[in-house]
Protein backbone atom coordinates (compact mmCIF):
# COMPACT_ATOMS: atom_id res chain seq x y z
CA UNK A 1 0.00 0.00 0.00
CA UNK A 2 1.32 3.71 -0.78
CA UNK A 3 1.81 5.67 2.34
CA UNK A 4 0.37 9.04 2.09
CA UNK A 5 1.47 11.52 -0.20
CA UNK A 6 3.66 9.22 -1.98
CA UNK A 7 2.76 10.44 -5.50
CA UNK A 8 2.58 8.35 -8.93
CA UNK A 9 6.21 9.46 -9.47
CA UNK A 10 7.56 8.18 -6.33
CA UNK A 11 5.84 4.67 -6.78
CA UNK A 12 7.81 3.97 -9.90
CA UNK A 13 11.15 3.49 -10.39
CA UNK A 14 11.13 2.44 -13.57
CA UNK A 15 9.49 5.51 -14.91
CA UNK A 16 11.89 7.69 -13.04
CA UNK A 17 15.16 5.83 -14.29
CA UNK A 18 13.43 6.17 -18.11
CA UNK A 19 13.32 9.55 -17.28
CA UNK A 20 16.71 9.92 -15.77
CA UNK A 21 18.31 8.38 -18.57
CA UNK A 22 16.45 10.10 -21.62
CA UNK A 23 17.35 13.39 -19.78
CA UNK A 24 21.15 12.22 -19.36
CA UNK A 25 21.39 10.66 -23.14
CA UNK A 26 19.68 13.95 -24.44
CA UNK A 27 21.90 16.22 -22.52
CA UNK A 28 25.17 14.49 -22.96
CA UNK A 29 25.01 11.96 -25.13
CA UNK A 30 24.44 8.06 -24.80
CA UNK A 31 27.78 7.08 -24.81
CA UNK A 32 29.05 9.30 -22.12
CA UNK A 33 26.06 8.48 -19.54
CA UNK A 34 26.81 6.21 -16.93
CA UNK A 35 24.27 3.57 -15.24
CA UNK A 36 25.50 5.32 -12.05
CA UNK A 37 24.58 8.71 -13.09
CA UNK A 38 21.00 7.54 -13.94
CA UNK A 39 20.71 5.94 -10.70
CA UNK A 40 21.63 9.25 -8.82
CA UNK A 41 19.45 11.42 -10.99
CA UNK A 42 16.66 9.24 -10.13
CA UNK A 43 17.65 9.14 -6.71
CA UNK A 44 17.86 5.75 -6.35
CA UNK A 45 21.17 2.87 -6.48
CA UNK A 46 22.50 1.30 -9.65
CA UNK A 47 21.21 -2.01 -7.54
CA UNK A 48 17.62 -0.55 -9.13
CA UNK A 49 18.34 0.35 -12.33
CA UNK A 50 19.78 -3.26 -12.89
CA UNK A 51 16.40 -4.50 -11.37
CA UNK A 52 14.54 -2.51 -13.94
CA UNK A 53 16.93 -2.86 -17.03
CA UNK A 54 19.85 -4.91 -17.89
CA UNK A 55 22.03 -1.80 -18.99
CA UNK A 56 21.57 1.79 -20.23
CA UNK A 57 20.94 0.42 -23.64
CA UNK A 58 17.28 -1.28 -22.72
CA UNK A 59 15.99 1.87 -21.37
CA UNK A 60 15.74 2.62 -24.98
CA UNK A 61 14.77 -0.85 -26.56
CA UNK A 62 12.32 -2.15 -23.74
CA UNK A 63 9.08 -0.96 -25.24
CA UNK A 64 10.19 -2.28 -28.07
CA UNK A 65 9.24 -6.13 -27.34
CA UNK A 66 5.86 -5.09 -25.65
CA UNK A 67 5.20 -3.52 -29.39
CA UNK A 68 6.30 -6.21 -30.98
CA UNK A 69 3.65 -8.25 -29.16
CA UNK A 70 0.83 -6.56 -29.57
CA UNK A 71 1.60 -6.17 -33.15
CA UNK A 72 2.01 -9.74 -33.48
CA UNK A 73 -1.45 -10.31 -31.38
CA UNK A 74 -3.45 -8.19 -33.61
CA UNK A 75 -2.46 -9.67 -37.15
CA UNK A 76 -3.24 -13.34 -34.89
CA UNK A 77 -6.57 -12.39 -33.56
CA UNK A 78 -7.67 -10.04 -37.76
CA UNK A 79 -10.80 -11.62 -38.61
CA UNK A 80 -9.87 -14.95 -40.50
CA UNK A 81 -11.54 -13.67 -43.67
CA UNK A 82 -8.99 -10.94 -43.44
CA UNK A 83 -6.26 -11.01 -46.38
CA UNK A 84 -2.73 -10.70 -45.30
CA UNK A 85 -2.27 -7.42 -46.36
CA UNK A 86 -5.60 -6.49 -44.01
CA UNK A 87 -4.45 -8.50 -41.02
CA UNK A 88 -0.81 -6.78 -40.92
CA UNK A 89 -2.39 -3.21 -41.14
CA UNK A 90 -4.71 -4.42 -38.24
CA UNK A 91 -1.27 -4.99 -36.31
CA UNK A 92 0.43 -1.93 -37.33
CA UNK A 93 -2.29 -0.25 -36.71
CA UNK A 94 -2.68 -1.73 -33.28
CA UNK A 95 1.09 -0.44 -32.49
CA UNK A 96 -0.21 3.12 -33.04
CA UNK A 97 -2.26 2.75 -29.41
CA UNK A 98 0.79 2.04 -27.75
CA UNK A 99 2.71 5.32 -28.80
CA UNK A 100 1.32 8.31 -28.17
CA UNK A 101 3.44 11.01 -26.66
CA UNK A 102 5.17 12.55 -29.10
CA UNK A 103 7.83 14.30 -27.50
CA UNK A 104 8.80 10.90 -25.38
CA UNK A 105 9.51 9.48 -28.69
CA UNK A 106 10.99 12.41 -30.56
CA UNK A 107 13.62 12.77 -28.16
CA UNK A 108 13.98 8.40 -28.19
CA UNK A 109 14.70 9.02 -31.65
CA UNK A 110 17.08 12.10 -31.93
CA UNK A 111 19.12 10.15 -28.93
CA UNK A 112 19.17 7.08 -31.66
CA UNK A 113 19.89 9.41 -34.52
CA UNK A 114 22.82 10.44 -32.90
CA UNK A 115 24.57 7.10 -32.05
CA UNK A 116 25.19 4.23 -35.24
CA UNK A 117 25.55 1.24 -32.50
CA UNK A 118 21.94 2.48 -31.37
CA UNK A 119 20.73 2.89 -35.35
CA UNK A 120 21.84 -0.58 -35.87
CA UNK A 121 19.78 -2.10 -32.66
CA UNK A 122 17.10 -0.21 -34.11
CA UNK A 123 17.37 -2.22 -37.33
CA UNK A 124 17.77 -4.87 -35.70
CA UNK A 125 14.42 -4.83 -33.86
CA UNK A 126 13.21 -4.13 -37.14
CA UNK A 127 14.21 -7.08 -38.91
CA UNK A 128 12.35 -8.92 -35.82
CA UNK A 129 9.65 -7.61 -36.52
CA UNK A 130 9.02 -8.42 -39.37
CA UNK A 131 9.89 -12.32 -39.30
CA UNK A 132 7.92 -12.29 -36.17
CA UNK A 133 5.03 -10.69 -38.50
CA UNK A 134 5.69 -13.39 -41.17
CA UNK A 135 6.04 -15.80 -38.42
CA UNK A 136 2.05 -14.84 -37.58
CA UNK A 137 1.26 -14.93 -40.77
CA UNK A 138 2.23 -18.18 -42.01
CA UNK A 139 0.20 -19.57 -38.82
CA UNK A 140 -3.14 -17.78 -39.83
CA UNK A 141 -1.82 -20.30 -43.31
CA UNK A 142 -0.20 -17.82 -45.15
CA UNK A 143 2.16 -19.20 -47.66
CA UNK A 144 6.19 -17.92 -49.01
CA UNK A 145 6.58 -15.71 -50.28
CA UNK A 146 3.62 -13.30 -49.39
CA UNK A 147 4.00 -13.93 -45.79
CA UNK A 148 7.46 -12.39 -45.66
CA UNK A 149 6.79 -10.07 -48.29
CA UNK A 150 3.18 -8.93 -46.93
CA UNK A 151 5.29 -8.51 -43.46
CA UNK A 152 8.24 -6.78 -44.49
CA UNK A 153 5.95 -3.77 -46.55
CA UNK A 154 4.24 -4.14 -42.67
CA UNK A 155 6.92 -3.22 -41.47
CA UNK A 156 8.18 -0.37 -44.25
CA UNK A 157 4.67 1.25 -43.54
CA UNK A 158 5.34 1.54 -39.87
CA UNK A 159 8.40 2.99 -39.95
CA UNK A 160 7.75 5.41 -42.77
CA UNK A 161 4.51 6.30 -41.07
CA UNK A 162 6.54 6.92 -37.53
CA UNK A 163 8.75 9.24 -38.98
CA UNK A 164 5.79 11.28 -40.44
CA UNK A 165 4.56 11.46 -37.48
CA UNK A 166 7.08 12.65 -35.53
CA UNK A 167 7.01 15.69 -37.73
CA UNK A 168 3.90 16.89 -38.35
CA UNK A 169 2.65 19.45 -35.56
CA UNK A 170 -0.89 18.31 -36.34
CA UNK A 171 -2.86 16.46 -33.88
CA UNK A 172 -3.40 13.43 -36.22
CA UNK A 173 -2.62 10.24 -33.81
CA UNK A 174 -0.12 7.44 -35.15
CA UNK A 175 -2.82 5.55 -35.66
CA UNK A 176 -4.18 7.89 -38.26
CA UNK A 177 -0.85 8.55 -39.96
CA UNK A 178 -0.60 4.48 -40.22
CA UNK A 179 -3.59 4.27 -41.68
CA UNK A 180 -2.84 7.02 -44.28
CA UNK A 181 0.33 5.70 -45.34
CA UNK A 182 -0.68 1.95 -45.89
CA UNK A 183 -3.26 3.15 -48.44
CA UNK A 184 -0.65 5.44 -49.41
CA UNK A 185 1.97 1.51 -49.91
CA UNK A 186 -1.58 0.14 -51.68
CA UNK A 187 -2.42 2.73 -54.25
CA UNK A 188 1.78 3.35 -54.97
CA UNK A 189 1.78 -0.59 -55.41
CA UNK A 190 -1.46 -0.79 -57.50
CA UNK A 191 -1.50 -1.33 -61.06
CA UNK B 1 50.58 -6.11 -70.32
CA UNK B 2 50.12 -9.43 -68.92
CA UNK B 3 53.31 -11.68 -69.25
CA UNK B 4 53.09 -15.25 -71.60
CA UNK B 5 51.43 -18.06 -69.28
CA UNK B 6 50.28 -15.51 -66.61
CA UNK B 7 46.65 -16.60 -66.24
CA UNK B 8 43.59 -14.91 -65.15
CA UNK B 9 44.15 -15.72 -61.72
CA UNK B 10 47.80 -14.66 -61.14
CA UNK B 11 46.43 -11.39 -62.70
CA UNK B 12 43.91 -10.74 -60.24
CA UNK B 13 44.72 -10.38 -57.01
CA UNK B 14 41.82 -8.34 -55.63
CA UNK B 15 39.87 -11.73 -56.46
CA UNK B 16 42.43 -13.95 -55.07
CA UNK B 17 42.30 -11.81 -51.82
CA UNK B 18 38.25 -12.69 -51.96
CA UNK B 19 38.05 -16.53 -52.45
CA UNK B 20 41.37 -17.14 -49.82
CA UNK B 21 39.09 -14.37 -47.60
CA UNK B 22 35.75 -16.43 -48.30
CA UNK B 23 37.62 -20.28 -47.52
CA UNK B 24 38.74 -19.16 -44.25
CA UNK B 25 36.00 -17.29 -43.16
CA UNK B 26 34.11 -20.68 -43.98
CA UNK B 27 36.46 -23.04 -42.51
CA UNK B 28 37.26 -21.22 -39.08
CA UNK B 29 34.91 -18.45 -39.05
CA UNK B 30 35.32 -14.68 -40.03
CA UNK B 31 36.12 -12.89 -36.26
CA UNK B 32 38.93 -15.88 -36.16
CA UNK B 33 40.35 -14.88 -39.50
CA UNK B 34 42.96 -12.61 -39.48
CA UNK B 35 44.31 -10.23 -43.09
CA UNK B 36 47.56 -12.19 -42.35
CA UNK B 37 46.21 -15.18 -43.01
CA UNK B 38 44.07 -13.98 -45.94
CA UNK B 39 47.50 -12.76 -47.72
CA UNK B 40 49.61 -15.47 -46.98
CA UNK B 41 46.01 -18.16 -48.25
CA UNK B 42 46.33 -15.82 -51.49
CA UNK B 43 50.11 -15.88 -51.46
CA UNK B 44 50.04 -12.12 -51.50
CA UNK B 45 51.26 -9.49 -48.72
CA UNK B 46 49.11 -7.80 -46.40
CA UNK B 47 50.27 -4.15 -47.82
CA UNK B 48 48.18 -5.34 -51.12
CA UNK B 49 45.71 -6.77 -49.08
CA UNK B 50 45.22 -3.18 -48.05
CA UNK B 51 45.50 -1.90 -50.96
CA UNK B 52 42.29 -3.70 -52.18
CA UNK B 53 40.40 -3.65 -49.30
CA UNK B 54 39.30 -1.04 -45.98
CA UNK B 55 39.59 -4.32 -43.60
CA UNK B 56 38.23 -7.64 -43.51
CA UNK B 57 34.63 -7.06 -43.45
CA UNK B 58 34.72 -4.75 -46.90
CA UNK B 59 35.93 -8.31 -48.41
CA UNK B 60 32.26 -9.11 -48.11
CA UNK B 61 31.06 -5.87 -48.76
CA UNK B 62 32.35 -4.21 -51.51
CA UNK B 63 29.90 -5.54 -53.47
CA UNK B 64 27.32 -3.74 -52.37
CA UNK B 65 28.12 -0.45 -52.92
CA UNK B 66 28.25 -1.47 -56.75
CA UNK B 67 24.98 -2.86 -56.40
CA UNK B 68 23.91 -0.04 -55.48
CA UNK B 69 24.72 1.83 -57.77
CA UNK B 70 23.56 -0.07 -60.52
CA UNK B 71 19.94 0.01 -58.72
CA UNK B 72 19.73 3.72 -58.19
CA UNK B 73 21.25 4.17 -62.18
CA UNK B 74 18.20 1.70 -63.44
CA UNK B 75 15.52 3.78 -61.33
CA UNK B 76 16.33 7.30 -62.87
CA UNK B 77 16.63 5.59 -66.13
CA UNK B 78 13.47 4.26 -66.34
CA UNK B 79 11.34 5.80 -68.75
CA UNK B 80 9.60 8.97 -67.59
CA UNK B 81 6.41 7.65 -67.94
CA UNK B 82 6.87 4.96 -65.80
CA UNK B 83 5.73 4.97 -62.06
CA UNK B 84 7.55 4.71 -59.15
CA UNK B 85 7.11 1.29 -58.56
CA UNK B 86 7.83 0.26 -61.81
CA UNK B 87 11.12 2.17 -61.89
CA UNK B 88 12.00 0.65 -58.57
CA UNK B 89 10.93 -2.93 -60.37
CA UNK B 90 13.36 -1.48 -63.35
CA UNK B 91 16.50 -0.53 -60.33
CA UNK B 92 16.20 -3.92 -57.94
CA UNK B 93 15.47 -6.14 -61.55
CA UNK B 94 19.00 -4.50 -62.78
CA UNK B 95 20.65 -5.84 -59.16
CA UNK B 96 19.65 -9.24 -60.36
CA UNK B 97 22.48 -9.28 -63.35
CA UNK B 98 25.05 -7.84 -60.72
CA UNK B 99 24.98 -11.31 -58.99
CA UNK B 100 24.65 -14.43 -60.91
CA UNK B 101 26.99 -16.48 -58.83
CA UNK B 102 24.88 -18.59 -56.49
CA UNK B 103 27.48 -20.49 -55.00
CA UNK B 104 29.36 -17.35 -54.01
CA UNK B 105 26.14 -15.81 -53.10
CA UNK B 106 25.16 -18.43 -50.48
CA UNK B 107 28.76 -18.82 -49.10
CA UNK B 108 28.80 -15.40 -48.45
CA UNK B 109 25.32 -15.48 -46.79
CA UNK B 110 25.74 -18.25 -44.71
CA UNK B 111 29.12 -16.17 -43.41
CA UNK B 112 26.99 -13.06 -42.45
CA UNK B 113 24.34 -15.32 -40.86
CA UNK B 114 27.24 -16.49 -38.59
CA UNK B 115 28.07 -13.17 -37.32
CA UNK B 116 26.24 -10.51 -35.58
CA UNK B 117 28.27 -7.94 -36.55
CA UNK B 118 28.06 -8.65 -40.05
CA UNK B 119 24.43 -9.38 -39.94
CA UNK B 120 23.92 -5.85 -38.64
CA UNK B 121 26.22 -4.81 -41.32
CA UNK B 122 23.53 -5.77 -43.93
CA UNK B 123 20.94 -4.60 -42.16
CA UNK B 124 22.76 -0.92 -42.68
CA UNK B 125 23.66 -1.84 -46.39
CA UNK B 126 19.94 -2.24 -46.95
CA UNK B 127 18.38 0.61 -44.97
CA UNK B 128 21.53 3.13 -46.73
CA UNK B 129 19.96 1.33 -50.06
CA UNK B 130 16.32 2.25 -49.67
CA UNK B 131 17.35 5.84 -48.69
CA UNK B 132 19.08 5.95 -52.07
CA UNK B 133 16.12 4.71 -54.09
CA UNK B 134 14.33 6.88 -52.17
CA UNK B 135 16.28 10.02 -53.34
CA UNK B 136 16.22 8.72 -57.00
CA UNK B 137 12.66 8.73 -56.71
CA UNK B 138 12.45 11.94 -55.39
CA UNK B 139 14.82 13.12 -58.23
CA UNK B 140 12.21 11.68 -60.86
CA UNK B 141 9.63 14.33 -58.96
CA UNK B 142 8.05 11.68 -56.72
CA UNK B 143 6.65 12.89 -53.51
CA UNK B 144 7.06 12.08 -49.95
CA UNK B 145 5.72 9.56 -48.37
CA UNK B 146 5.37 7.28 -51.69
CA UNK B 147 9.07 8.05 -52.17
CA UNK B 148 10.53 5.83 -48.90
CA UNK B 149 7.05 3.68 -49.16
CA UNK B 150 8.14 2.66 -52.46
CA UNK B 151 11.61 2.30 -51.85
CA UNK B 152 11.14 0.42 -48.79
CA UNK B 153 8.48 -1.81 -50.61
CA UNK B 154 11.66 -2.84 -53.28
CA UNK B 155 14.14 -3.54 -50.97
CA UNK B 156 11.74 -6.06 -49.45
CA UNK B 157 10.91 -7.59 -52.29
CA UNK B 158 14.76 -7.80 -53.33
CA UNK B 159 15.70 -9.18 -50.07
CA UNK B 160 12.74 -11.50 -50.20
CA UNK B 161 13.59 -12.58 -53.82
CA UNK B 162 17.24 -12.83 -52.87
CA UNK B 163 16.81 -15.12 -50.39
CA UNK B 164 14.61 -17.59 -52.02
CA UNK B 165 17.07 -17.39 -55.22
CA UNK B 166 19.62 -18.84 -52.36
CA UNK B 167 17.33 -21.46 -51.81
CA UNK B 168 16.36 -23.00 -55.24
CA UNK B 169 18.36 -25.28 -56.93
CA UNK B 170 16.11 -24.93 -60.03
CA UNK B 171 18.27 -22.80 -63.22
CA UNK B 172 16.05 -19.75 -62.68
CA UNK B 173 18.30 -16.61 -62.63
CA UNK B 174 18.01 -14.14 -59.30
CA UNK B 175 15.84 -11.10 -62.25
CA UNK B 176 13.40 -13.31 -62.84
CA UNK B 177 12.76 -14.41 -59.38
CA UNK B 178 12.74 -10.93 -58.74
CA UNK B 179 9.88 -9.86 -61.23
CA UNK B 180 8.00 -13.31 -59.77
CA UNK B 181 8.38 -11.50 -56.27
CA UNK B 182 7.29 -8.11 -56.84
CA UNK B 183 4.58 -9.54 -58.82
CA UNK B 184 3.00 -11.61 -55.63
CA UNK B 185 4.03 -8.06 -53.89
CA UNK B 186 1.59 -5.91 -55.69
CA UNK B 187 -1.14 -8.98 -55.74
CA UNK B 188 -0.79 -9.53 -51.82
CA UNK B 189 -1.09 -5.93 -51.66
CA UNK B 190 -4.23 -4.84 -53.66
CA UNK B 191 -7.27 -4.35 -53.05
Amino acid sequence: MMSAGMGRWEANPRGRLMQAAMELYTERGYEQTTVAEIAQRAGLTERTFFRHFADKREVLFSGAALLQEAIVNAVAEAPESAPPIEAVAAGIEAAGDYINDREHSRRRHAIIAANPTLQERELIKNAALAAAIASALRKRGVTEPAANLTAEAGVAVFRVAFERWLKETGEKDLRAVIRESMEELRGAVAR
